[in-house]
């Protein structure tokens, strides 16, 4: 079982309108909702590849009642091909983001609200639950940005406890967050160029990337964007390309490539294999016409021509 | 008692972001919710100058939920000084409003969702509802759009009944629905100058208020903006002005104004005495720093002071 953990989960709403334009009035024509975070798109893409998979994190107020319903665990058939629900409520509403797609130029403009503040008894309430999870976890992902209210140090605290309990982490967040889980010796970070420049310094992706693995992580698997991922690693340093550039939304790209290194590495798949399902996976999310979903036929198309390419090492 | 009718009842969500840029991605820094749509805007402005008022309409779904917490009924103090909540439930989802404020200018972009669609078996319950209220009713207002679902003839019928139980009825609302509800003959209409310019061709305030008493409306009440308002009545024509231009959020006036008017018919203010609150209710809303409340002080201090002529008959 994989657990995926979302600190400040949201309830992802896209507005389609013709065209935004700033200091006028809309009429949204079409109005879609659906559980968002980051953990939780990488919770739906790995039951999507027959992980058995929980979320943990938190839900609160009205916002969390229809992040939970849709989550839906509990409609026919349970939670068969769905992440199971181990959101731990709390008294603040959950975050809403809103994607505003405007239909003429098919951009969108993103606002996010900042999340409920999480109270010291509701943390210590998610560290149980987090303890229990661990028991009879495979791997476990922690992902994406901290809610108010709690400690900068929270991903690091939450590595501790994985590999105390023996279990494989992966870290996919950014800033200080970012730095003080690396420290902590997660075995795995995966930030993008951005992210891994705030950490060192570096933009060049491959001196970044050995510098984080000094600064902690056993791994560093830094996404490149539209040129795949590089993999700096114990056992070698690879660099995975998508066949040829798409077209498409990246959002959600990076959650569908956690979902492909978190199965691999529960399989025991060699670097290689799991790196092609990542930038295969990643790929086929850009291609996918919802956010966030995955086209499940260009993923099986794509991954044989995933090119992976060993680097010469430090 | 007075009836206020919002039958697109909406969340009224305010995000206040830094400056709103298209296609790129915003921390809101502050989100504020209120229960919306023009009849609940009035409900609220007659509840504070002290009349017993009861609003209807539609909610349903988790917005439709967190529109009647906010409206408040439950807590200590029960309804005193807020009104009473007789919304009739619907299958479908409240629809939100949202405002994206940009700090930097000021400036409010406005997205507003479609709202849900009323099955006909929901109108004839809220027929029903409607009918029991009109039978201890002082006066009532017809307020805003018309959801998905609701027959285009549905004011024009919400009049004819309010008639047949002898109650006053004013009628705020554009388009179609306004066209059909001044042929049902209402009390009083409130259109603004592209209103009434859409519903008689003519862009001549008191050429157009004329025409609309001739299509059935008994007095016309048209809001010409920062000049006041004109009223076209069986008594005279006046107009009541202003005591001097004022900067602010106009969002929420005209319905303070509907108050005014609402409130001065049931206490049977002389003509000069309602156009005055109104135009000091109104002014008083776009000085109050939140959006659709408005500044008591203001309003008591500007009261006196509002001119009102009384024009040439036609």
């Amino acid at each position: 079982m994989i657990v995926t953990v979302t600190l400040n989960a949201a309830l992802d709403i896209t507005y389609r309108t013709p065209a935004l334009v700033p200091h006028t009035t809309h009429r949204v024509s079409d109005v879609a909702e659906r559980p968002g975070g980051k953990g939780l798109n990488v919770a739906r893409v790995l039951s999507a590849l027959g992980h058995e998979t929980v979320v943990t994190g938190f839900a609160g107020g009205r916002t969390g009642d229809v992040l939970r319903e849709l989550l839906g665990n509990s409609g026919p058939g349970g939670s068969r091909g769905r992440p199971v629900d181990a959101l731990v409520p709390i008294s603040g509403s959950t975050r809403r983001t809103l994607a505003v797609v405007d239909e003429t130029s098919g951009d969108t403009t993103q606002l996010n609200e900042p999340g409920p503040t999480v109270s010291a008894a509701e943390w210590s309430a998610f560290l149980g639950a987090y303890e229990r999870l661990l028991t009879g976890a495979d791997a476990v992902a922690l992902c994406g940005s901290l809610p108010p209210g709690i400690h900068v140090g929270a991903y690091a605290e939450l590595i501790r406890r994985a590999r105390a309990a023996g279990v494989p982490a992966l870290l996919d967040t950014s800033g200080e967050p970012l730095r003080r889980g690396v420290a902590a010796r997660p075995d795995l970070v995966k930030p993008n160029t951005d992210e891994l420049a705030r950490l060192t310094g570096s933009r060049e992706p491959l001196r970044a990337a050995h510098d984080a693995r000094r600064r902690g992580a056993h791994a560093v698997i830094a996404s490149l964007g539209p040129d795949g991922i590089l993999a700096v690693t114990p056992d070698g340093v690879w660099q995975a390309t998508p066949p040829a550039p798409v077209k498409g939304n990246p959002t959600g790209a990076g959650d569908s490539a956690v979902a492909g290194l978190l199965s691999g590495l529960v399989e025991r798949l060699p670097w290689p294999a799991r790196l092609a399902r990542a930038v295969a996976l990643a790929t086929a999310t850009v291609l996918a016409p919802a956010a966030g979903e995955f086209d499940a036929e260009a993923y099986e198309e794509l991954l044989p021509r995933v090119a992976v390419t060993e680097q010469p090492g430090p």
